[in-house]
Formats: structure tokens, C-alpha cells, sequence
């Protein structure tokens, strides 16, 4: 049988936009001649729509879009999926479904039977779980239906659907994106496609999604687990393939750092897009994080679509304003300069005039930082911009950054990059470049906030090499104090970050929203309560 | 049987601070000559404890306080809430359990059998399902064990515990406070009651979490549904009942107003206790909003622990100004007074300067309300004051409140109060007063932000009284468009509504959090994405 694997970039909720895609993809699949084309998972509401997913309304207009779809489809029978209109008597009003067209009708559904709730997923929040397996017959092949988490593990449904007679098992999927995740897919898949002996087609999204990026690349597997076809990473593709057959397309995966890189632009792209910004701006400091932001947005959008606006303070060396500068100029976007040391000053005599002393320490630091989110904040509102903002993960983890300050903005682009992991993005991007994009001096340099005279990160915080082996175990592990320190770190290390974490989270809930890309962002996949007074 | 209902006020996260008040209030029930006492549902960790429930080593924890209460448990037995180490191989690690302490030890152990995974509720991610039911006896009465959603839905395990002999069922719980929850929940449990021909002890927890608020209520009710006790509303008590037996204590519910403020004054008192605060600051505009923001604090607090900022523009009337001295007065609290004129001239020298153009309409607009944001932080860092905001629902429905301006602070305490209702409470606490601790004038005075010369709320929204309608409908009912304009609201305004609350999301998200005191707020019990073209 020739299959096909549709690897769309649906948007949530437009649900007409989707099922528009989805019809003119059905008409490339026919014309490449496929028998079957399969869409991923939700497609047509798009995913993850969260609570939408909760209104009779919306599920009842996407089975409407799905009924239409069918009378258009044509020449290929399909698989594609959608929230399907349930009737019970509790919270939840939908099923999670594939719809199988064919001949002008829809002449079945499957109903997703294992609904994760985990992580970033609430699927037992939504939906309704089906109790069935199915299997549908296309050009002589009995194909067994499931859906993403079906066949993360081993049993039914496929395990009863292989025992039905199906030889093909096939997989829409939302499956989003982190750091080698395409890897760990293809040997979980493969693992299963030995133990079935049977193909295995994985059709995942593709696109950004709030802080979610799903990666694509799509495969299918032959009963010895070995690749018959993948489709590319960050892109929408057509995937065809004979099944059975010898191998034809198969996309190479890019490498780590190019992989992690690509996902942070996409999700980046179509945050933008889907929210309908035309022009980004960004505060560039000359330190290393906005460097990366910068480079990531004149990638994602083109320089046109970028501002960069330096904003020196008295604490500002010239060495970060003129690497700033360099900056933009290599990356060939716009650059403004707004001094705020006058501002500051009147905040000093406002607040001297109010309370009989100025402000000093934390405060004055704060004042400048929120100065320039202010300035930001009036780009955008004047502009339309949407503001950038730039802290990495390992500020966010323990809160060095200042709320309503350089957290001011709509996008954190590199909200989940550990400062480790932005050094070796700096330096890949450079390195595809061919020059220095970002100088040398950039990454050379201690990094410092420049709030006060002299200041360097490292008077409030650990090495960034040991701060963030303390975080991936305490924040992406949920290892405890004694597990932490058993395993070689500083007990007074681990103390005085975990008190950081901790005490963060206030901050971290009125962050922006960002990029995912490890295993464990802060975002719905660590719901940690404010107040909280366990500190292990 | 004499028994006790502990209606305590833990703390999340604070296991050994929670097994020291459990322990305390046991010997407060044997001296009150209790045969049994029963805690609310995991008030060892705490609740909702969010993600620390997948942390091993935190339910190991709580496991072993447990452990070590029953060999101080004397004189009564106890059923005492925990999450229990579950030893399974998916992503969770809990049981939400009861242990049954007798005579110095853990003598049993109930799970919880039914998981809500609706609104608030996400116990399907953390906890691993009991399947039995269990009873326990305890002087000559059998007692069935349940937790909270156990009951609230017929059918196991109460009807099983009742046919297996059980005259009384036990449910601890943790139920969240709504308006007017206190009774829903006697009229659920009486019809219960009644269908069983049993009794029902309802223990419930009582403080704030976050954005939750248990208000307590515990009760006892004969098979007939009647109560035979009933705890207070908002405060710790260890409610004693013989059951059967005659009508005892049974506190009064509050009216409705009452009842509302007292939420909102609980949930604020428990977020700066719980997070260690001395002291809040609140920005005084003379308007309705943080004139109930500066009552509920003193309520809260006590005038001496609150400070009011008044921060006039040249857009501020004499009216608004003098008003919000007279709040303050009234309150007995200390009053700031900043003019932020010269700093507003300030930004527009410096974005003149670059842009080559004065900041104008919106962007004008917000530059204020972010000088008052950014002042009112830098006097939290200098003095470690917690900042209330002042937004109340509508406009955090509708993103009529500026991001890092008035929406700039650590907690916000109106953030589920709907306009209407802000008037109806500032008019229930001046009668409570008996005299106009928030002026007339205040009341009378079409709101308006005061960012530009003669602006009013009702240039940009429609009428409160007819947007809450709407917002009630969209927001807390999930309603459609079709089905709002069926019920009579103008098409138009839904429209602009509907446009209004999607296109804010994304500040929302960004927003503190707040009391929730309708059956959704905009928090765990609302999860919109931000890229989402639905619009109905």
C-alpha cells in the first residue's frame, strides 16, 4: 500500500483554517497517489487547545468541519483527528478521535484509549477514554488504529489490533518536542515494531504552540524496527512511502545543537505568527542571553521584523555597549539607544521626596531594570511589537532576574536554555555563520546584570557549570537534598539553590511564556503551589 | 459515639509544622473525651500540595510523621490525612489516604477511590486510585472511611461501607470554597444522608493555599439530613458531636456579603502569614477597587501592618485625590504620597530623543500606570513589603488593567471579584462599620482610570452591570455565542467581549495570583492557551 503522512502545522482553535489545510494536503496525497494519508492527532482543533476542549460548542463545530472534510475527499481514503462531541454526564464532553473517511462519508471512528496525565498533558481532564481497538482495511492492508499514548505502552490497543490481522499500525500523534526526543520515539517504536512484527507509522505535528514545539519528523518502521521513511524536523511534509517497501525518503536528523537550536526558532516563528505580530523588539545588553535572543529572531522573522534597543544606564560599561552595537550591526537589524541614567535620577528624587531617603541596594538595582521593561513596554505599545525577553533557564530557576523589569515582555525565547546550554548555541550559531555573529568579547566576558558597579553574576550565584547540574537534578529530576548530595554536589551548594528554586516561584508565575526543549520546563509541566514551605 | 471533627488550618509543604497541630488538636479531642477524631483529607503535606506529590522523598516524609503520631496518638483514635509512598511504575508515586491511628499505631490505611480531574482538581496526575472500601470500629459504631469525592458521587464506597454495616461515613475532606458552597454541600450530603439512612461527618480543611480558599464548615448530619453539628465558617475548630444524638453545636452560616468578605479577608490573611510578609503596600487611586483592596487588608492585617501609596498624576482629580486620603484616614492607615509628574516628563524627554516622537494614547497611558508600578515595587524591595494589586475580575477578564503597572504586585486581592459585586462588598463592610469608611462620593463617581483627561471606564466597556452578565455566561458557564444572544445579551457586546477576554490571556497569565470566590476563576480552574483563534 503507498501511504502517506501528513505533517501539518494546524493552529489552535481555527478550526476552519485546519480543516482548509487538511483538504488541500488530502488532494497532494491523491495526487501522489496514496491510498491512505494520515493526519495527527487533534488536528482539526488543533493541539493542545486545553480547556476549548471543555465547550460542547467547539467540539460540535469541529465534527461539522470533519463531516465536511469527508464529502471532499477524494481518491484516498484518510485518517484525521479531531475532538469528538461526547454525551455524558460529567465534566468532560469530548472524545479524543480519528475519523476515517472514505468515499465521501465517515465511515468510522477510533477513540483514543489510554489519555495521558502527565507532564504536560490533562487528557483525563478532557476527554472521555474509548475501550475498543479498531482496524480498517485500505488496498488490501488491515491497518490498526491508535493515537499517540496508545502505543507508548506495550499492549492493547495495537497489541489486539496486530492480533486482528493488522500488518500496519498507525499512530497520529501530538508529540511535543524535547532535546533528542525523535531519537528516544524511534526505539520506543522500534522496540514495538519487533515485538508485533508489524510496521509502525508515527505521524506527528509539526509548529509551535504556546511554550509547546512539536518537532515533526514523522516515520515509519518496518516489524524490524528499522526506518522506511522520516520526514524532516521543524517543517510541514508530505511523507510517502510503500508499505511494504525499501526505504526512500528518510530525512537525517539534524545534530544536537543544530536540533535544539531549530526548535527554539520555530517555536519562536509561530508564536509570532499565530499571534499576529508583524515586528518583535528586543533589549540587547551585550551579554550573551539577548545575543542569542537576537540571533534566534533574525532567524526566525528576518532582520526587517527585529528592533534592537540599547538602553545604558551609569552602570553600563562600554565594552557591552559597544559589543551591543556590533551586534546588530552583523545581524543587520535596527538598533535604538535610550540613555535612562536621567530617569533614573528622577525616581531617586521622587522617592527621596516621599519617604526621606533614597533608594539603595535591591531597590535602586530593580528600579533601572524596570525602567528599561517600562521603555520596552512603550515600544510595544506604540509600535505593535511584541517584546522578546530574554532570561535563560538557569535565571529563572532561581529567580535572578527582575519581575516587570528585563522579565517585561510577551515571548521568553530562551526561557528553558540552561546559561551552559546558551554559550554553546552562541557559539554553533557562529560557527554556521562563519564569523562572529556575536564577538568573541561576548562570550569571553563574566557575566554581569550591570545594575550596580563591578557586578558580576557570580557574587550572588554559583559557577553556572555547577548551578545547573544542581537544577537538571532538582528541577527536571525531582531528586531530594540527600539524593543531590550523595551524588557529589556541595550540600551548601544544593541548599542555597533549592532555597532559590523555592522561593522563585512567585516570580516564575508571572513570567512569559517560553520555548520548551528539556524534558522539564517551567510551564504545565511543574506545577509547584507559591507557598510552599517544603525546602528539600 | 462521642467524635471529633479537627477543622485545621495546615500548611502546604510544612510537614513537621502540620504533625505537630495534628498532634496538638489530638489531645485537645481526648480531653474533650472524643472516641475518634477525624483531620481533613492530606493535612499532613498539605493541599493542594500541586507537583510536591510526585516528589518521593516529600511523601516519604509525610508517611513517617504519620508513623511518628501514632505513637503519640493516646486516649482516641484518629483518621489523619496523607499522601502514601505508592510503589507503582508509571509517573506517580501517592495514594491520597487516611491512617487509622489506635493505641500507638498506623492500624489501617483507606485510598481514596475516586480522583477528581476537573476545575482545580488534578489528582488523576499525582495519586494512584484506591478500589476498596473500609470501615473501622470504633466504640460499638461502625464508621465507613471515605475522602471528599468519594462522596460526591453515589455508589462506592459509601453504599458498600453502608452495606457492610457502617451507621456513620467519615469524609474528610479538602473542599475549596465558592460563593455559597457551604450549601451545596449540606444539601449533597443530606440527600446522601438520607438515601443511606446514615450518618455524615464532613471534616473540612480551613485557609488559604495560593489562590484557594477552605472555609471550614465541617458538620455532622443525622440520617434524615438534619445537622446534628456545624463548625464555623473561616476559623480553626474541633467541632464535638455525639452521634447519634441530640442537636449540639451548629454555627450559623454568614449572609452571602458576609460570607464572601470573609473569603476574600481569609485567603488574604493566610498568603502573607504563610509567606512569611510583615507588612503589604497598596496603591490609593480613590477608586472603588483599591479602596476594597486597603479594607479587606486592614481586616486582614490590622491597620499598622499596611501602607497606602497616593501617586497623583496631572491626570488625577482633586476629588480622586482627596478621597483616597480619606480612605486612608478612615482606615487608620499610614499614607505615602508620590507625584509622578516630573518622572512621566522624564520618559517623554528620553523616548523623544530617540524615537523622535512624544509617547501618545496608549502608550502614554501605561508609561503612568508603570511609574506607579515600578515605585510601589521599589518600596517592596526596600522594605520587603508584600504589594497588593487592585484589579478585580472584570477587568482581568476583559485586560482593562495595564501589565507591570497596576498589574504589578505579589498578590491580588480582588482578582475574582466582578465590578458589581466590588460595590455591593464596600457598601457591606461601611454598614458593618455603621458609618462611610469608604466615602460616598467614592461609590457615586463614574469609575475611570484617570490615565488621560477625562476618561471613563464606559469609553472603553460596555456597562458593568451588563458586561458581568456576559462574563458570568462566558467565563464561568462556557457558554457560545449562539447561546448568549439566545438568552438576550446584544450581539454586539458579546462579540466585543468574547474579543476582549481571548485577546487577554495573555496577561492574565502573567497576572498575580487571588482569592477565587466563584465557581471559576481565572487560575488552575481556567486553562486557556494564548494562540488560540477560537472566538466564540
Amino acid at each position: 500500500m503507498r501511504a502517506a503522512l501528513a505533517q501539518i502545522n494546524p493552529t489552535v482553535g481555527d478550526i476552519d483554517g485546519n480543516a482548509a489545510k487538511v483538504a488541500t494536503w488530502i488532494e497532494q496525497a491523491a495526487a501522489a497517489g496514496a491510498e491512505l494519508v494520515v493526519f495527527p492527532e487533534l488536528c482539526i482543533p488543533g493541539y493542545p487547545a486545553e480547556d476549548l476542549y471543555l465547550k460542547r460548542h467547539f467540539n460540535e463545530a469541529g465534527a461539522r468541519a470533519v463531516r465536511e472534510l469527508a464529502t471532499v475527499a477524494r481518491g484516498v481514503e484518510v485518517l484525521v483527528g479531531f475532538s469528538e462531541p461526547a454525551a455524558v454526564g460529567d465534566h468532560r464532553h469530548a472524545h479524543n478521535s480519528l475519523a476515517h473517511l472514505a468515499a465521501g462519508e465517515v465511515v468510522g471512528v477510533y477513540r483514543k484509549n489510554r489519555l495521558p496525565n502527565y507532564g504536560v498533558f490533562d487528557e483525563q481532564r478532557y476527554f472521555v477514554p474509548g475501550a475498543d481497538p479498531a482496524t480498517v482495511d485500505v488496498g488490501g492492508t488491515r491497518v490498526g488504529l491508535t493515537i499517540c499514548e496508545d502505543c507508548w505502552v506495550e499492549g492493547p490497543p495495537a497489541s489486539e489490533e496486530v492480533a486482528a490481522g493488522a500488518t500496519l499500525i498507525a499512530n497520529p500523534s501530538g508529540s511535543p518536542y524535547h532535546r533528542g526526543k525523535g531519537r528516544e520515539r524511534e526505539q520506543m517504536f522500534g522496540a514495538l515494531a519487533r515485538s508485533y512484527g508489524a510496521h509502525f507509522a508515527f505521524c506527528n505535528l509539526v509548529g509551535g504552540q504556546d511554550e509547546l514545539v512539536f518537532d515533526g519528523q514523522s516515520f515509519v518502521l518496518d516489524p524490524e524496527g528499522a526506518p522506511l521513511a522520516r520526514a524532516a524536523q521543524f517543517e510541514e511534509e508530505l511523507l510517502v512511502c510503500e508499505i511494504p517497501g525499501a526505504p526512500g525518503r528518510i530525512a537525517e536528523p539534524f545534530p544536537d545543537l543544530a536540533e535544539v537550536y531549530g526548535a527554539l526558532v520555530l517555536g519562536l516563528r509561530d508564536y509570532v505568527a499565530k499571534n499576529g505580530f508583524a515586528h518583535v523588539g528586543i533589549a540587547l545588553s551585550g551579554g550573551i542571553d539577548s545575543a542569542l535572543v537576537a540571533q534566534l529572531a533574525v532567524d526566525a522573522l528576518g532582520p526587517e521584523r527585529v528592533t534592537c534597543v540599547v538602553m545604558p544606564s551609569p552602570h553600563s560599561s562600554d565594552e557591552t555597549q559597544g559589543d551591543a552595537r556590533t551586534i546588530a550591526a552583523n545581524l543587520g537589524v535596527e538598533a535604538m539607544e535610550i540613555e535612562i541614567g536621567p530617569t533614573m535620577d528622577e525616581y531617586d528624587r521622587a522617592i527621596t521626596a516621599a519617604s526621606g531617603q533614597n533608594a539603595e541596594g535591591l531597590a535602586a538595582e530593580n528600579i533601572q531594570a524596570r525602567i528599561r521593561g517600562n521603555l520596552m513596554m512603550a515600544l510595544s505599545n506604540a509600535h505593535g511589537w511584541l517584546i522578546l525577553t530574554t532570561g535563560n533557564k538557569s535565571e529563572m530557576s532561581v529567580g535572578y532576574a527582575t519581575l516587570y523589569g528585563d522579565m517585561a515582555g510577551g515571548f521568553a525565547a530562551i526561557k528553558d536554555v540552561p546559561k551552559t546550554l546558551v554559550y554553546e548555541l552562541v557559539a554553533h550559531r557562529n560557527a554556521v555563520a562563519g564569523r562572529e555573529l556575536v564577538p568573541a568579547t561576548v562570550i569571553e566576558r563574566p557575566p554581569s546584570a550591570e545594575l550596580r558597579p563591578d557586578q558580576r553574576d557570580s557574587d550572588s550565584l554559583p559557577p553556572y557549570d555547577l548551578l545547573d547540574r544542581v537544577l537538571e537534578a532538582y528541577v527536571e529530576r525531582d531528586q531530594g537534598r540527600e539524593e543531590m548530595i550523595a551524588a557529589g554536589m556541595p550540600a551548601e551548594t544544593v541548599d542555597e539553590v533549592v532555597r532559590m528554586v523555592d522561593h522563585s516561584e512567585y516570580k516564575r508565575r508571572q513570567a512569559a511564556p517560553g520555548v520548551r526543549i528539556t524534558p522539564r520546563a517551567f510551564g504545565r509541566d511543574r506545577r509547584l503551589p507559591i507557598t510552599n514551605r517544603f525546602g528539600e
